[in-house]
């Protein structure tokens, strides 16, 4: 909280920061940390074990991976396929049963007409979608004898749908029953400095409340039945966060500033988002189509 | 049937056509035509009443209105409001109960990614959405007593999405409870002489194998439990429609032609169908809101 | 200029609040205030007539009409059409020789895959375009004696062209020699209370560094050859006037917060922006179409 | 000609066909033929020598380079790579000096709001646009002491525009001063055999009336002054050719059929073409992209 306005943050990683010191410990918090050279990605994963953690940090118990690749901001010939697969591997640890095959429903949350909001929409676009195909020919149908099935959705938005995301998705679960669900979402940071250049994966689902805030019910696994996988990109920061962020950087003296209220409804993004959410979800449905292929388990062993 | 090729049409009108005279009487089949001065749009409305007539035509027993505008072919300084109007009355005359408040859920069948096929979500984007409004603000929030709850989805195709369209639609039918469902979609007809100039409204709902055949289950009062209406426009012919058309009016002697095998998957459009699709869904959004708008009703009494 | 940063506005009428009293009078400036109450909209036009009110103002000498509208914050039933009308009549008065047939070429800056900047793209698409149609077939194609050519384009952003923006549209004004240019744009405000609800029509043309700056070179009179009116909305504020604007209302003492160059290549944008573009670029083509059309001079006399 | 309907085709390699023996020579033409094993393309490269060859083929004098790969129907993991890599020497080949560094203005043609005719918009979505860049920070800015300048236009399409392509290209052609024009259509293919699955690349450019006639002026060196190099995929078959080409192979006496009037307007396409166009647009793209790349000649070197 500053100057009475909330912080809004969707990244674990943002959370933990915000209320201790970054390198000490939390009681019932665990993090590990690693750097790979290769991808040139530092990881951090946050584990909230406790109630106590959870509430502290506003974030429910369950895993956070957070990717930090400062290479995300540019462009590359070849996509970044080294951040991918690491992805790849992480979402194949945090999916339950990755060794077994699956139904998998992703579902591509946002706002295709809004260039910052579009990760979720444009992420299903790219996936290999093949449960019709297995359903209807069986695997020979691809030459093989083990394979997930995929499948997507794009709800769309509340102002265009008049439903909730979570009634949406939830209808669809009921009717075509998958193993897991993996939710992609544009995210809200604390500051610009995370701004498209991180991606988290977590175990815990979508919640209401958190993030740009227009998902209001939770995808989480208490709600649809099976586990949520979600994974975000924070490509925004909340217009009155970031004026709070610089008030308390420059402390005055005095009235709280009435542009907070002008602030309402308004949001921060980069002036390149629309090559940066190209690139990015072109990475990302790259992660989901390796870990969902059936081959990525087996090359492991 | 022609050269053995099935005759594929989404059209009520046409199957008529083909299995009898034109004007001639046909057991079972009620038949009125009225002619529209001020919209320039002439009405057919077909009604199946038993299963014999039904089984004859290819069409399930129900109420087929078509309405035949020239005019929809040019576009026009305000979108032809008044064939919008026509519409909407027959929308209001054929949904059950509509002198009561209810909630409609409207369905945008197709992909967005097709231009002879993206009716439906176009329709869609245009329509004046108001479940989350009354949910969350009461009637209050538009000043009004009696308002219909609208709500919509787009569910995408069964390449895109891995499930059926009836999958998706029947789970958010099942979460939303709406009281009535419209589905639009593009339609196939048998000719080119009826594209971009005919909407067809039934409430039979929509049935597996007909039209362009990618949408497979049903979409009717018996798979949702609701009454559904079915707006559509045909937008394509079959390839081969038109060659088995063309051979039948210049007929041969001899072996069939090989080129049925070579336009199996492809269709028939129009040069200018993307400026057409505009305007069509357009109108027939209007169309929708019109007939959804309670004041409509009112007015009428 | 506050902290060392350089205040960014395209407002003509924000130029002038910055720099001296809003309601005091300067120096070779005229200014005319008017309110519509049918449209709601409080009009104020600026003339720069001196070159010492020019820099002072950091704008060229001209005319620069801004219409003020709360309602377009909104949606309606009729987007606005007396916003349309009233715009209508101003573009009218600044056309020169407005009330001669005459060829028109309209451009819509801006880029169409981010949402904030793609109001001109948006423009363009719903405008009546003529030029080609009466070369080829003269007016009587429309059944009108006098009739205006409108020609458009949509040049693209330099980062997707490799081209300058003026590049483009002079070699398009050589080969087709408009007698006027009308161009369209975002543009960027200095606070977030004009936002989506202020237009500003000038006869100056667009100009290298104002604004969000991506459009480098100018488009006006003297680059062109022909007079160019530029149409533009504010849609987006640089991030860091939003801060800058927010520290001088709550003066600190000591250090520039480090804050400013993390914010360097961001804007502030609205959440609704996608509704509010669809809106306004509806809006400004009917404005433009109604302007055009020659029967609206003749229903002057 | 066949019932006094021109055959309407962009190909060369139809062009041939449809005057003589398939196999047979004909004078003032040569004609090479390969197959690479490894891409699994065919290519033929038809060269016409002769004032008479072109009158015959109603093709200009000039190199007809057509690469044939069923492939190219089907996705792939890597898109087809290795098509783009032979594709892009035979760009090399055909492009003059393209040894030399050059400055390169990609144009694509078509309609991006129709599936069947966004070939061209869509290659240019996916090029790496390079002349900006080093106009303003020097070939440095890349790491490299070669590099071509690559800029790119989306001209629109008449009805849009309500200009010729032809007038749009020129003006930007003389304002940037290319060294080559390389341009991209989708095309128009006698029968759908060939639909979707052939790239027809040649040194002649584009001229008024051959394809689907929506583009009127010619783009070639002669009116652009620059050596034109045009790429083209057909995608649609005009309706009217192939029923003709159905009545041909099955001969009737009498009358012409008169479904002829009807069709006009009409063209067949794929149901799959959004993936389709999708797939073939990154193929090309990725072609230019290493054509154009100066470390392609330096490698072959």
């Amino acid at each position: 909280m500053v100057n009475g306005y909330k912080i809004r943050t969707d990244l674990a990683l943002e959370a933990r920061e915000s209320v201790g010191e970054a390198n000490g410990e939390m009681r019932g918090v665990e993090i590990e940390e690693s750097y790979s050279e290769k991808a040139e990605v530092k990881m951090t994963k946050v584990i909230i074990h406790t109630k106590n953690a959870a509430r502290d940090l506003g974030k429910p118990m369950g895993t956070y991976i957070t990717l930090e690749a400062p290479a995300m901001l540019e462009a590359d010939e070849d996509y970044h396929r080294e951040i991918s697969e690491l992805m790849a591997r992480e979402l194949d640890d945090i999916i339950p049963n990755s060794e077994k095959e699956q139904a998998v429903l992703v579902v591509g949350l946002g706002n295709r007409e809004v260039t910052a909001d579009a990760l979720g929409p444009n992420v299903v676009d790219n996936l290999f979608i093949t449960r019709h195909v297995i359903l209807e020919y069986g695997k020979a149908a691809y030459n093989r004898t083990k394979m997930n099935l995929v499948s997507s959705i794009v709800p769309g938005v509340m102002a265009a749908t008049g439903m909730e995301t979570a009634e949406i998705v939830k209808g669809v679960v009921e009717q075509t029953r998958p193993d897991v669900v993996i939710v992609i979402d544009a995210l809200a940071a604390r500051s610009t400095k995370r701004l498209n250049r991180t991606i988290q994966i977590t175990n815990t689902g979508i919640h209401p409340g958190s993030g740009v805030g227009n998902h209001r019910n939770a995808l989480t696994k208490e709600s649809l039945g099976v586990p949520v996988i979600a994974i975000g990109v924070p490509t925004v920061v909340d217009a009155a966060t970031i004026v709070s962020d610089a008030l308390e950087k420059a402390p005055y003296s005095g009235e709280e500033p009435k542009v907070f209220a002008e602030l309402n409804n308004m949001y921060v993004t980069s002036k390149d988002i629309d090559a940066t959410i190209k690139r990015l979800s072109f990475m990302i449905s790259e992660a989901i189509n390796i870990a969902l292929d059936g081959e990525f388990e087996e090359d492991k062993v």
